[in-house]
């Protein structure tokens, strides 16, 4: 099976069709088979990829294209190879960079989102405001935010920004708004000038629903705006379950950040999700882990967090974390003074050492 | 579970927390549940997809986006409403417009693959030359060949087709060169441009591996070059598995056509894959009914097929299909003359009437 996966992601045609010296130096090479159980094993294998790899869509090939069709097959890790990875310029702004955007230092970050769709221009901006005022580091919209009738997407986009730029003005913080800019891929570079326009700094994008390689090629624009790229997981399921796809530190912690994401959303163990906490920190150490030369990006833990669970959870990752709080702010009368107590639990944070991480 | 399907895919926040009015015109509506097993039902809900979708990513998001995080969970069929369609062209050519690009009508159409990755162009070309004097009506680039140093794009695109064009010109036939246009989504115009110069009429792109919506984002472009496209499943596989994602036939069937795919390529059972002939067949017999205003695509079935099996899958698919036939055909000493011996079959299919479908 192993011999049959190096080939079927390489030459893909039968032993004895091509000659020897193109198999040579093209096949999958079956570096190791250890077994892992009764019908189990993890194989390593060696893809001759400078003779492979010309891009992203080609490494996802590499990777699972065809064997994807098959059943049972997982990626459960990979080598990368410095020099291949230096085709990928990755986050242009990363941990530092959107640290250095929001302000925030020696402390987890603590994000809000705006929802649910279906709410107008006036009263996302509204949510935004207070979110902001509540002293939220960032305030991003819900990834079905997209051009909607109910909030277009310029309009909302002008209007939240205004709405938390004031707020940041009263406040003295730097509350960054995370519009949700996934979106037809011929309308991105337009909707970026509208960011550039809004003066906003962070974009949403979700990798598996715009293709991973279109996050790549905007990364490249907005990294030149000096907008950071915040990764959202829709649609990416599939491609992490248990037996089948990638190990989801694989997905969401190097190819969402080979992509060029600053930070990347996935859902937290314990909420709607059966993410493990181990899934959760595995993709959290891969973020951060070095990878060639690109930057660090941040883990944002999502899904189900509430006051109580903050407390819960704050101890289990590392510093450079941004905890988002969803429905559950929402529903508080007063959302300012709700997004204030959070503040005050991730600001304790700061004092209370290091964590794990 | 049902409610919490529709909730988590529109609103997406707890009961309570958004206003009524906002949920009322927002939230997926559960139409129906019938039980289906101790474990399992069928479920219809209803979205208010006019309030929500946007364009192909949020509808994308919509049928599947944060529910692929979850387990167990598949979308089996879509009632498509025929003003959601009108978003999308679909395909440009479909199966009228394949059927006058090759010249072929009333039989199956055969198809064959230039492979291994590793071949030089010369060795391509003349690969490919061989397969359409042999009388095969396509002959496309393996999925892997993109912009490799063994065999680059351009350079690729004007050899191979310059070999078939000489090919059809001593044959009076129309096969119809396919190289794989999968690659950098900010590079695809230029590429476009290369298919052009080289008066190549159709190409192959991997949805899954450039994105859905990069897909029709082209189809808009190459529609208007004339320029058919062949869909390919590569990557596609953990998101039609037997418990998760889309049924095969809704994935490659509506989604692929609705992003203008006019040939669709996917397994045929019995060969290295485990799709069933019931999922084969539902493909292509989506890929023909009515759906909106969009044009029927050619279902291209691959995998396996050399001689024997092309006997034994003739009768089982419409005669609205295209046979690829992969390594089988190249590990043969004389590659035209197999091939012949190939569209002889194929061509027997003519008279012996219209077969299933």
């Amino acid at each position: 099976m192993a011999s049959g996966i190096a080939r079927e992601q390489t030459v893909e045609v039968p032993p004895g069709v091509a000659a020897a010296v193109v198999e040579a130096r093209t096949i999958g090479v079956v570096a190791s088979v250890e077994a892992a159980g009764p019908r189990r094993a993890r194989v390593a294998i060696d893809y001759p990829w400078r003779e492979l790899v010309s891009d992203l869509p080609q490494l996802l090939n590499l990777l699972y294209g065809n064997i994807s069709l098959q059943r049972g097959i997982r990626i459960a890790g990979v080598d990368w190879p410095a020099e291949l990875l230096r085709q990928f310029p990755g986050p242009a702004c990363g941990v530092a960079g959107l640290r250095a955007l929001t302000g925030v230092a020696g402390r987890p970050l603590l994000a809000g989102a705006l929802k649910p769709v279906g709410l107008g221009v006036r009263e996302l901006a509204r949510l935004a405001g207070d979110c902001a005022r509540g002293g939220l580091d960032l305030v991003k919209d819900d990834h079905s935010l997209a051009d909607q009738p109910s909030a277009p997407f310029r309009e909302r986009v002008l209007t939240v920004a205004e709405h938390v730029a004031r707020a940041n003005r009263q406040s003295g913080r730097s509350c960054l708004y995370v519009p949700n800019l996934t979106g037809p891929v011929d309308r991105l570079a337009e909707r970026l000038d509208d960011l550039r326009d809004a003066g906003v700094r962070a974009a949403m994008v979700a990798p598996m629903l715009l293709g991973l390689d279109a996050v790549r090629a905007l990364a490249a624009a907005a990294g030149g705006a000096g907008v950071a790229l915040v990764g959202h997981p829709a649609l990416a399921g599939s491609l992490c379950a248990p037996r089948q796809g990638f190990a989801p530190e694989i997905l969401f912690g190097d190819l969402f950040r080979i992509a060029g994401c600053d930070a990347v959303i996935y859902p937290n163990t314990g909420g709607r999700f059966p993410f493990t906490l181990r899934d959760c920190r595995a993709i959290q150490r891969q973020l951060l882990a070095p990878l060639g030369g690109l930057r660090p990006a941040l883990a944002m833990v999502a899904g189900g967090i509430d006051a109580a669970r903050l407390a819960r959870w704050l101890p289990e990752y590392a510093t450079d974390t941004i905890f988002l709080v969803g429905g559950s702010l929402l529903g508080r009368p007063d959302v300012a003074a709700a997004a204030a107590e959070l503040a005050e639990l991730v600001a304790g944070r700061a004092s209370s050492g290091g964590g794990r991480g």
